[in-house]
């Protein structure tokens, strides 16, 4: 599990950070590379990296301003040329079927592959739009000039690895029985004796969890999509002298950021939307701020890959699980 | 004036060639830039050129691929945005308007300026689009799978200068005569002599013709809106050994641009829109392919800027002007 930073920047692209676009890389997971929003430069960005357009089957698009959409007509075309045939799923605010149906369509571009969406107006607290074996995907409305929301991905935990230590300990013989006893299965071997599968199994492994936010400014939701988190990806518009600028322009600053990250008790915040004019010295200005409240604190630079910790033991005792 | 080529790949963008788009810079002649399509990442290709977005007063699309448009609402919005509030022309097929609107609209974009569209249909011939004191622009329907326009800017010829050596020798004192000889009126001066401004004008210059083509087959209005360009802007998406394949996909090779070039007596060749499977030095190939046929071409890459010569005297002998 990887994040990388396509698109760092704020409302503009610039020499040194374009609009916003970050690619949540689940390869060893579940082969599928998940893009959360599409500014306008995407698909290029994406060519400096390892990223095959093809991989990306989920793309979660946080709000309709330009910077964070104006790319994904682009993307979507270029995911066809290039033998792209798995459908995608697109998840957006009401207003990103048309988009991207309308741009398609007077293009004239034809795709092969089909696209669904999942289409969000406002709702109160928290709602669940992706839960399968592997992931659950939590969102929630945030506090921007339009609808803009907040994505929380939350990876399930996964069970204990076979203890074959302690199989081999016990002198059951090598075979099928091997995968019923990791299934936690009783079983019986020809020789009479009788195994509890769940007496070979390790600590369940906890699932890692990922919040990434669209624009916004401080509002309770926030924190309800980043607690516990294991990377909080968080909008930092700007410095934080410049709180009222924030909050007219309904967006972030480091300190609010970091303070989302202290209270939700995440493990590492990224600060990103990082608005143009903290260029070179000044951007690291943002992180030093951040740092001062919350310490495991990045700034985040265009291609930055970051690769979240695996799985972790939880800190369960074994026989909690019983 | 000058012709900057901002991407000059074809369909999706690659890491050596972005999508179309070109600049036209009138600086010296109307203080306007012109711009030539508009593929996505073209406001991100213009970060690293001189251009200023505010400059761009006229945007020509030649037909409406995604290759060709995508990178629209971003440039007119970062135009916005850094503080160009003059009003822009949108010329381009009809769906232009709608595609520019609706993208715009959506993702809640608000301009500080107004865009006025020439939406072109189908039609036979060649229609002028724009006529004023110094340009002319024609345009033509192409072949190509949708509406695919070629446009023809002709500079109007300028007067010439008026002849100082020639003004002193016939001892006509300094004042604002000299105004009134250059505007070639019959003027009296005080001491009763009687003066035509007509004979001390230089030849008059004649103005400069650039030809840009959106993709196209083989197809006789090339050659109409190229003749005596001093620049022709030519696709070349194949080789000339893609013939047939040019056809199918309604674009050109290397050796039909050069044709109409030389058919077409126009002075200098670009080749442009080359499909990303010429690299490197296959791209030479196409230069070398088109030059067997016209000498002076040359392919283009992005950023490539062409200073076009500046206005040359006409061959007319100054009797003729008469």
């Amino acid at each position: 599990m990887e994040l990388q930073f396509l698109g760092t920047g704020a409302g503009v692209p610039a020499t040194s950070r374009n609009v916003t676009s970050i690619a949540l890389k689940l390869l060893d997971e579940c082969n599928e590379i998940w893009l959360f929003d599409c500014g306008e430069g995407t698909q290029q960005q994406i060519l400096k990296t390892h990223i095959r357009p093809r991989k990306i089957n989920k793309i979660f698009i946080t709000h309709l301003h330009g910077d964070h959409i104006f790319g994904l007509p682009g993307l979507l075309s270029s995911r066809s040329f290039q033998g792209g045939d798995e459908n995608l799923v697109i998840y957006g605010p009401k207003g990103i079927k048309k988009f991207v149906e309308t741009t398609l369509k007077i293009s004239e571009s034809r795709l092969s592959y089909k696209i669904s969406y999942v289409e969000l107006d406002a709702f109160e607290g928290v709602k669940t739009i992706i839960d399968n074996k592997k992931f659950k995907v939590e969102v929630a409305l945030l506090d921007h000039r339009i609808h803009s929301f907040g994505y929380r991905i939350i990876e399930k935990d996964l069970p204990g690895e076979l203890l074959i230590d302690k199989v081999k300990a016990a002198n059951i013989p090598q075979g099928p029985v091997y995968s019923q006893l990791k299934k936690g299965e009783i079983v019986t071997l020809e020789d009479g004796r009788t195994f509890d599968g769940k007496d070979f199994i390790g600590q369940p492994k906890k699932g890692r969890i990922v919040t990434i936010l669209g624009d916004t400014r401080k509002t309770p939701n926030v924190e309800i999509l980043a607690k516990d988190a294991d990377v909080l990806v968080h909008e930092s518009t700007f410095g934080k002298d410049e709180q009222k600028l924030a909050a007219n322009y309904y967006h972030s600053t480091s300190t609010q950021a970091a303070t989302v990250a202290k209270n939700a008790n995440v493990k590492r915040l990224f600060l990103t939307h990082i608005s143009a004019r903290y260029v070179g010295k000044l951007a690291y200005q943002l992180q030093k701020e951040a740092r001062s409240i919350f310490k495991n604190t990045k700034i985040a630079w265009d291609f930055d890959v970051f690769e979240i910790p695996s799985i972790k033991e939880t800190n369960k005792k074994e026989g909690d699980k019983k």
